[in-house]
């Protein structure tokens, strides 16, 4: 495995740094951000948790502009940022929208034609990232932990609950709380998954829920009133109730008067950065 | 004077938005960023800091990328955040390199055609926006204070050098500190203000202390040691020398192994607030 460094920059005492390496789940060259917090060593690897980000975004935006690491440096926590898609793929298609293709992977593995060649975001996050991360850096890949922000929100409740063996953490901002609901996922999963919405239900965190998946840990999820994609796309109120019927515990903030951008993200990145620590630290 | 609102959000229970404005001094429409914190009103107005970005950023960037909203929240004091230069002004040469032009105003009024007719950015910052936006919000004037990056550094030193008056407290990270002596101010200055060295001397804060310009409050510096653009660009030693000189208080702070990007701000920014806060609520 090379690892390519685009970058290294010193940030709040810890290492700050963006790699490139040649994936095989997706057969193309993938890109991903990573922080690690000083006196981390392979004596002493630190918990870790993944940044997945939301529609149009790609491996830097959740550690630019969420203040995310000003909090993982004083928790001495690391973070593994991917990529929200596949990028240079040239399938047809991919980059004639911005809520299907490149920038808009939803974190599954597509088995429809022809995204199925290397949409394999799912596989890429849960097996290849976390083995190419902990290779390199020193990681405790038993205190891992997973954080998103609307399809990342997603993409994290959906990992967590599908494999909470290897997600022992979980937060998000605004996710996408039942996709085959709503417009966005619709269009994402009839294309990645095919038409049978049987197909879907492994992907989306409520129909999950329903299905007997839980969390052994609190999801906490915070969500703003004044979000634009409320209503339409993300839902929450479906994740809520599923939750409690199902009994998974879950930690629900709504935030009037904030809306779905990072602004919104900033505002409470450290209260996710204390969730995570308090469940990790305590492994 | 008509303001157009760009976008408004809520961020660490203050408002953050991006507004438009038809500049008298730029002959331009000009954009602006700004963050109000919770409780300000017309009765109780807060102090504020405009803050200057470096080359090639825009109004949103230092906002953005600073982490600076939370500790601005924390303290009660607002911010705005000018653009770089002025945008579209169709100016011959403008955007052929990115360190003259469209991305470049140095903060500096230009002289020399054919930037003179657009090129104000030195009078838009002193006069137009404090003005502009003390009549919208709810900010204390008496309290205003000036903080810059690279060349957003250079502008903050100069403008309060120049004008105490209305700038009562000043801090920079990696500011170019004698741009008269590098390439990128010679390269400005020459074109905004002429080949005469004589004219360039009020835009730089190395000269200006040594012409007998001093601050009342400490000068905050941070700057990083491993920054790509130390020696040939910055060149801080030039205007410590002038400070310890003209007896100007000055805290210059060098820090190992941090570059010249914002995860260096990011991580000395609550310093800069903690700085400010103690000049402005103490006037």
């Amino acid at each position: 495995m090379t690892l390519t460094t685009r970058s290294e920059h010193l940030c709040c005492g810890g290492q700050l740094g963006f790699y490139s390496h040649q994936s095989e789940e997706l057969g193309l060259v993938a890109s991903f951000g990573a922080f690690i917090p000083k006196g981390a060593s392979r004596e002493k690897p630190v918990p870790v948790i993944h940044l997945l980000a939301g529609l149009t975004c790609n491996h830097e935006t959740f550690l630019i502009k969420s203040n995310v690491v000003r909090f993982a440096a004083q928790h001495g926590i690391a973070l593994i940022a991917t990529d929200t898609s596949p990028r240079g793929a040239g399938t047809t298609g991919e980059t004639d929208s911005w809520d299907l293709g490149a920038g808009a992977g939803f974190y599954l593995d597509a088995t429809q034609s022809p995204w199925r060649a290397h949409y394999r975001m799912g596989s890429y996050l849960d097996r290849e990232l976390p083995a190419v991360t902990e290779a390199i850096f020193p990681l405790d890949g038993t205190k891992r932990g997973i954080m998103g922000h609307s399809m990342g929100g997603h993409g994290a409740l959906v990992h967590a609950l599908n494999r909470p063996d290897l997600w022992k953490s979980v937060s998000a901002f605004a996710p996408i709380a039942h996709p085959a609901a709503v417009p966005w996922g619709e269009k994402a999963f009839t294309a990645y998954l095919g038409p049978d919405r049987a197909a879907w239900a492994s992907n989306d965190a409520t129909l999950l829920l329903k299905a007997g998946h839980k969390h052994p840990t609190t999801l906490l999820i915070d969500q703003g009133n004044a979000d634009q994609f409320l209503e339409k796309q993300l839902q929450p109120w479906h994740l809520e109730a599923a939750a409690k019927e199902a009994g998974q515990p879950l930690k629900l903030r709504h935030h009037a008067g904030y809306d779905h951008s990072y602004w919104f993200i900033q505002s409470f990145i450290e209260d996710h950065l204390t969730h995570h620590a308090s469940v990790l630290n305590n492994i």
